[in-house]
């Protein structure tokens, strides 16, 4: 079947654009001397995480227990999930882990510790875990300048029930970059920062075993990772139009879209109506530190070569989506019935909103891929 | 179960006070002298369309035909698609038409009519439609005052292919209102727009079947509505934080919520963490025209009495929240483990992130409800 066939709204993923983007990733990573452990909720699926773990050691990063247990049953046997864990969560957690050879966890505060602590005596099995650090983004994290951190480090080094994995952190901040060069300031911030606090932690005789990083944007423009061991990029599988946007990729780089179709067509007001909304693009701000009038998603040339900058998805609402001709742009060359590809703002928003995907090679719909969902 | 004890993050629906809302709506359009054909694509569940259909003839609105198929399933006979309908999904239309008494769909463009007319001979079928009217949401919709709303109308009209159902309208921006009294100003022009141009068809020899208009917010202020026939308003059946703030509702009667869970704690910043993000509330903005710091959503009051307004849910990645005290309002008194209700910002968008509802009576869990999703 054609992807031009396909009834709308509708998820494509270009297989070309995600092989190539894993590809470039993983040779990238391999070059500055870290192992990769891809992030697969972007896209929550198996394929998709096999390209990404090629040439690596095969580990990966949740945000889920759901997606622990669906790439787990799928053979993905070391799998670290990123979001520190709830206490009521942890029951489950011994269950995932049981099936896996290491399923690793976050901490950052001294109660999930204890709660772990608790449920491993009670249980006889020991957990492992990352101490979870705030390199700026505020997020979640200990701060490593902090006595509490310190403290922290050391008494789960001295944890019989959970054993200390090391460091990690994810630079969200890089996210609020405008160019490359600000990106890159933050890689910069987000690999020192974690140095700096292992090497401390090294002199209080906790010296961290790996030392986790990463972002998309981030990792795709770091240029060197002394002394980082890991990194987690995940996005770039699909990228978007925000990654576009600040410089992680090409706009031509971005491997999923939403296929729309044009339902209503208003001259007066230069404006389309499309058969997407909310439900299917969400409604991630973008990128409006560089446009404040960014709207919702770029609209990709019917030829496929390009964005249409002045065509903008200026509001979105549950299954309605309008498009704004800007300039000399006419929307009139767009009638009822025209099709569209959409670049979201944010793919792991997005992508989530959708059961499937239907995987395309040139103008070929060749599989399709279910995700996981829920929790 | 009691619905304290369930993981998190879960979406729960009280059901009094969905019984209660849609009660009060049924009873407000009886006493209005309006038929209500509920819109569902709120909550997506036959149980929850059940309670808003009671004291009314049973019709209901929906915004894919996913959700006409699977209500039609369910025995609701009586349905409108109400987003315009995309030409490559006409067939489809005559599908799900094939099992139901009357399947209306939507027309604003002579190419959708054109399109509906090839495909109803060539099957030997009829389509039902309405024409749908911009009363000055401009989203879609005929201009009113236009000579092609009236042309098209006549067209419609004069179809041996199409049955003309009526107008239909949306009055969206009456989202923007401040205040039950802006609200009503939008109800009063909602309505006045569509009885004007009826009766403008009227004397062109058109006089419409139905006059159908309605929102949430028109139809919870609306005071009279002389010359409509039909409503369709949705979101009452939940509410939701958005339509507690323009003054549809107390933030008491609000029927859907989020529990989450505190899985962090940053007291030198008076923040804490919650396990659900993006993926369980959607980013919409909420009402910032009245408060522009509104955040992603309501907390609730551990006792469930009220809204804690100086817990402001700052921000959301795709499995973190982040909540910030403001004023007095000292974090320190959620440690991590509790559990905390959220009402989102927009319970449609919030809602169609769950596989199912978590049906609540007081402490206990007394019903799951699994909601249809998709196109």
């Amino acid at each position: 079947m054609l992807w031009g066939e396909l009834k709308t709204p509708v998820a494509l993923v270009d297989l070309d654009k995600l092989e190539a983007n894993t590809a470039r990733m993983s040779e990238r990573m391999r070059s500055l001397g870290v192992k990769l452990r891809p992030h697969v909720k972007t896209h929550k699926c198996i394929e998709a995480a096999r390209f990404q773990v090629r040439g690596h050691f095969g580990g990966i990063t949740v945000s889920t227990l759901a997606e622990a247990r669906y790439f787990g049953r799928a053979g993905f046997g070391n799998i670290t999930y990123a979001v520190p864990i709830a206490a009521a969560r942890l029951q489950e957690a011994v269950e995932v882990a049981s099936s896996l050879d290491e399923l690793n966890l976050l901490i950052d505060h001294e109660a999930t510790l204890e709660a772990m602590e608790a449920l491993a005596r009670a249980e006889g099995v020991t957990f492992s875990a990352y101490l979870k650090v705030d390199c700026g983004y505020h997020r979640a994290g200990v701060d490593p300048e902090s006595d509490d951190a310190l403290k922290l480090a050391l008494r789960l080094r001295d944890s019989p029930h959970v054993k200390a994995r090391g460091l990690l952190t994810h630079a969200g901040h890089s996210y609020a970059g405008k160019t490359p060069a600000e990106v890159r300031a933050v890689a910069r911030e987000e690999a020192s920062v974690m140095v700096r606090f292992a090497q401390k932690l090294d002199r209080a005789g906790a010296r961290p075993a790996e030392v986790s990083i990463g972002s998309t944007p981030t990792m795709s423009v770091a240029d060197s990772l002394p002394g980082i061991s890991e990194v987690r990029p995940g996005n770039y599988a699909f990228y978007d139009r925000f990654q576009a946007a600040i410089g992680s990729c090409s706009y031509d780089d971005v491997a999923f879209s939403v296929l729309v179709s044009v339902i209503g067509h208003y001259p007066e007001r230069n404006e389309i109506l499309i058969d997407a909304g909310a439900l299917a693009f969400s409604k991630d701000e973008g990128p409006t530190q560089i446009d404040p009038d960014c709207g919702f998603g770029a609209v990709v040339s019917p030829d496929g070569r390009g964005v249409l900058d002045d065509l903008r998805v200026t509001s979105l609402s549950q299954e309605h989506g309008k498009i704004q001709g800007r300039g000399a742009t006419n929307v009139e060359q767009f009638p009822v019935g025209t099709k569209l590809r959409i670049l979201p703002n944010h793919s792991c928003l997005s992508a989530a909103l959708f059961d499937r995907y239907h995987v395309t090679r040139g103008d070929d719909v060749v599989e399709e891929w279910r995700p996981v969902r829920g929790w």
